[in-house]
């Protein structure tokens, strides 16, 4: 999407060897591209949440193990030696984010290529091609959640009247977390883009800011008319008429449509459904889950550094700053995600189309896929 | 309540003059006392929120009307003339927070006095009685609705056989708001005080964050246990079994039991019913509203400066600091409060007992009130 006027993704290769990433950490405040070119530096990207976000680091990690064949493949190596070298990358590249899950995926794609019996020579173009195969798929994956979503949108403002669709996100499901579009986000493009009147609320998603650091600024350089609000406000704006929909994104959805995603997400849905406002998840099927039938019990909830919520970060005189918001002794908890109950979801909108998020519905969609 | 294991109220009388506060702008970082020797010092530091709260803002605009008797007293004035000073710096001190409704009630009690036909003495005398009635009685009534609250407490840790009863409280209804109790805290005072196991899981409530900063403040001086949580957490922990019981306080309430407080409040109580958990809002009987029906419909909400979200203020490096959340450029939008439909409140406690929201059961508390 457009950042300055200027057409960008979030990972792409320049030339042979050589990455390049918009380093996320210190958005909004400085745009930052980096140059990735060994599988280590790649493998501190992710650690260290240069780039983050379910597609990006799937992609990310494809690439990671290109640069990997490439940097031993000028070695002179067996070819045996050659591939366990490579596996011993991807270790390193695993270890991670071991939560992730396209990281799991995308690693794996690669490790069936190296169990191939090829030469050296077809093991780093069938790598180097995988890799950019995963980082394409996760795009075009996103711009088909668009290219359905924005149906949904343009419904509302054709009964609207063509008068401005109000519709409320939560977190960054946007291009900043995969390779480009994003979920949640990509039907905000897709319409935006077809012309369609839109206006974004978004949930600034404490304790990290998500909201308000990343969706807020990419919004702002596509062009789309938004608004940062506190997560305290959705549900008033909901009874207020002041949404029309919500769309989030998911990290996790079982397939009987229960949708883990962003702490608080679960909160909005309960004001949808109390407001009758369509209340949406996107995501593409690599985030389906088929083996847990009950979100609530059975999805696992990461719970990480109360630190987060004793601390914030932003700009003061032009540095990034850290500041202390809570008593210093004051304990903090910090649960990365909830689960919302299928029951508030009116549906699931992914590359293959929209369904409702209910067992049949889903399986509709996706029998031939498993 | 305790601060560094004194006891402290918000607001008192240290000798003839001379008022005290807690200079609530630097909490929870730094405790300062102000003291407060002329209606204008008063009228500032109303305006400029070194104190805030319904019940505080009250009580210091009744000492505030005090101290501008005591200040004109001196001079040689008619009694006309020293009435007519007086109702002036009154007119100063409305000024101050136009929508306050407790400021407004304890102007018009002294208001009332001056009206009187007495000599200048005894208007002064009658005039600082009155401003520590005014204070005694919004102590009174916090700590009645403690006992009143304290006993649905007791219940739950009955009812779980004395294990640890968690209490979610959003915003500061504390005693930072009044003289002294709180009205949401008042219960967990009281319960704390009898001994029973209790923790407290505070919302940081953003843009403000008067819980991170003053909840979590005046709990954690107090000794009772608590943990601060994003605003984004509250539905997860009552999907989880975490929260028994949900308390806030109002800033005003209908009498059929719509009950308006602070942004996000809503939010919290659709959670709370959605998974079978009482939610109670405290208050005292002078917030609630006798003249409107229907909440949503007629109380109005507020807006503040969109700057409060864009920016936070904490402690970087021992200094107090603020520091920008969001891309420069984009808006953000600051709704003040949200209304709870009676429906999802299992129960008001007020200092003349518990009853529910809805207009029989609070009239029936209420019958020889108006």
């Amino acid at each position: 999407m457009l950042v300055n006027n200027k057409r960008y993704k979030t990972i792409w290769m320049e030339k042979e060897g050589f990455i390049k990433i918009i380093d996320q950490r210190y958005l909004p405040h400085e745009f930052v591209i980096e140059k990735i070119q060994s599988a280590e530096e790649m493998a501190l990207a992710i650690k260290d949440m240069h780039l983050r976000g379910a597609g990006l680091i799937g992609a990310a990690a494809g690439y990671g193990v290109y640069l990997s064949a490439l940097q031993h493949f000028k070695k002179d190596l067996s070819s045996d030696n050659y591939k366990k070298i490579i596996l011993s990358d991807i270790e390193n590249l695993r270890k991670t984010r071991p939560t992730a899950v396209n990281l799991e995926y995308a690693l794996k794609r690669q490790i069936k290529n190296i169990e191939k019996p090829i030469t050296k020579k077809e093991l780093l173009e069938t790598i180097k091609e995988e890799a950019k195969n995963i980082a394409y798929e996760d795009e075009i994956n996103c711009k088909k959640i668009g290219e359905y979503g924005s149906k949904i949108i343009e419904n509302i403002s054709k009964e609207k009247n063509k008068n401005t669709v109000n519709i409320l996100t939560h977190c960054n499901a946007g291009w900043l977390a995969f390779v480009d579009y994003g979920t949640a986000t990509s039907p905000i493009y897709e319409a935006y883009d077809k012309g369609i009147k839109i206006h974004v609320w978004v949930d600034e998603t404490r304790p990290r800011n998500q909201g308000a650091r990343l969706t807020a600024w990419e919004l702002g350089n596509h062009g789309v008319d938004h608004t940062v609000i506190a997560d305290n406000v959705g549900g008033y704006l909901m009874q207020n008429g002041l949404v029309d929909v919500v769309i989030v994104g998911s990290d996790r959805t079982t397939y009987t449509g229960d949708v883990a995603n962003k702490i608080g997400t679960y909160l909005k849905a309960l004001a949808a459904y109390d407001n009758k406002i369509p209340f949406y998840a996107a995501l593409p099927s690599s985030t389906i889950d088929w083996e847990i039938s009950d979100g609530l019990k059975n999805i696992p909830i990461e719970e990480r550094d109360g630190e987060e919520v004793k601390y914030i970060q932003g700009l003061s005189e032009g540095k990034i700053t850290k500041v202390l918001l809570t008593p210093k002794e004051s304990k903090a908890k910090n649960f990365g995600f909830d689960v919302t109950p299928s029951k508030y979801v009116s549906g699931i909108i992914t590359e293959r189309g929209i369904c409702e998020a209910n067992e049949s519905s889903i399986k509709k969609l996706y029998k031939n896929s498993r």
